[in-house]
């Protein structure tokens, strides 16, 4: 864990009935914390009361943005299964709820049951021959989010994220790690199934895309590498629309299916 | 609101600071009361709550199934804001609960923004060149479980449904509405979104599929007439699935979105 941005910055220590964090401004997009940074954090106590160490499910409401520093977090299980331990977790900071966390957690490596995958990761250039996120930012003149400075995520030189065709979904796809080198795990994957730049960016004046809601199932610890993320919005109504996202791992195998409800806001 | 099998079975009663239902065995899928059916109840306690009519985005964790017969629902306002308000619902039976709900209710005719629908129904006959679900399931020499008696469901004489080709998705595709003659509404949208029936049921050796977690984005309100819904399973790993749904309006908008985690257990 040593030398982990992420590790470290998602700890959380036991108090009692509760948990405390501390929200470090580094994970921020503007002056508040990412919601899937949020979502790792409530997880990681989420795991620690539950006893089960993988968020096979995990939903979150997105209340009111806290400000970076310290954040309680209270945890229930709801139901001590064999299978599945079914948990939820309120952060608070200020007195204030931020976030809602319903999840059901258990082992992965111990399921048993059928296997049939039809779904196919998106084919993209490899990494090497994909252009880095933050300098397609820079280039089209627009702030590098903090956060941005976590990751390493590229995107084909002809990515339709920004210029959808005629009739296309608003769509991103590309490559993610994290910068520092730490692999990816089960509890990274619930942190980059939010950590794209929303599918409209660049197509719509949007100025802010809060999510409102957030689930991600976890279908799979990563092995070691990169992730290859594709995110796609296909039905945008009076301002509300879903991201639907997938993440597979560096073998090709799928290891996360994320879904969001988030609102377009203009500028 | 006479005459409707679903108004009336979903009816609930404030109870102090709870609610009480009656859970009807007309909804069951053999001797557990339906998973959408028991949502759609939650839901009508938490519209309550809410005083707001649209469950813009409802998730459900189901922990234990409840028999038919009298359930208390406890709900809680999490938050009260002024675009959305968000509430948990607590459905108990015997003293023990048997679904946490989590949901964001709103008010759709109110919202505003930017649309753009690149999504498009399927494409399939007319529900009048379709078969009915109840039919084919005879036919199959499978039993036809309750809760079918009060949709009309019909698939295309050659739906895939039950023998995908070879590399294809598990998938589900007809026509619905209410046997009954009840004109879809925001609220049934959530059982729809669970009425059909499992996608890999007859491709694989299911006994059943028991729902972890179902989530509901209702994105419209429907207009009258047959809703048209596709569901499909991409990513069956260890016995673990998606079910992405989408329902559509008779004049072609997409009503909902629905994705569930469930579990396959042999029979």
């Amino acid at each position: 864990m040593t030398g982990s941005d992420f590790e470290r910055d998602t700890a959380v220590q036991r108090d009692g009935d509760s948990w405390t964090a501390d929200l470090q401004p580094r994970w921020n997009v503007g002056n508040n914390p990412n919601g899937g940074y949020l979502l790792a954090i409530a997880v990681r106590a989420m795991q620690g009361e539950a006893g089960r160490p993988d968020p096979v499910t995990v939903t979150a409401h997105y209340l009111s943005p806290p400000a970076e520093g310290l954040v309680t977090i209270r945890t229930q299980v709801i139901k001590p299964g064999r299978t599945f331990v079914t948990v939820m977790a309120e952060v608070l900071q200020g007195g204030r709820e931020r976030v809602r966390v319903l999840g059901a957690f258990g082992d992965l490596t111990e399921r048993k049951g059928p296997t049939r995958v039809s779904a196919r990761p998106p084919d993209i250039p490899p990494p090497d021959e994909c252009v880095s996120l933050a300098h397609l930012t820079r280039h089209a003149g627009r702030p590098i989010p903090e956060i941005m400075n976590r990751f390493d995520l590229r995107l084909p030189a002809d990515s339709p994220w920004g210029r959808p065709g005629e009739g296309d979904p608003f769509e991103i796809t590309g490559w993610i790690r994290f910068r520092d080198g730490t692999e990816p795990s089960a509890l990274s994957a619930v942190a980059f199934a939010d950590a794209f730049p929303p599918t409209l960016l660049g197509s719509m004046a949007a100025g802010w895309v809060p999510t409102i809601e957030l689930t991600v199932h976890v279908r799979g610890r990563p092995s070691p590498g990169w992730l290859l993320g594709t995110f796609r919005t296909r039905v945008l109504v009076d301002g509300l629309m879903e991201e639907d996202g997938e993440l597979w791992d560096s073998e090709g195998r799928p290891v996360a299916l994320s879904r969001q409800l988030a609102m377009v806001l203009s500028r």
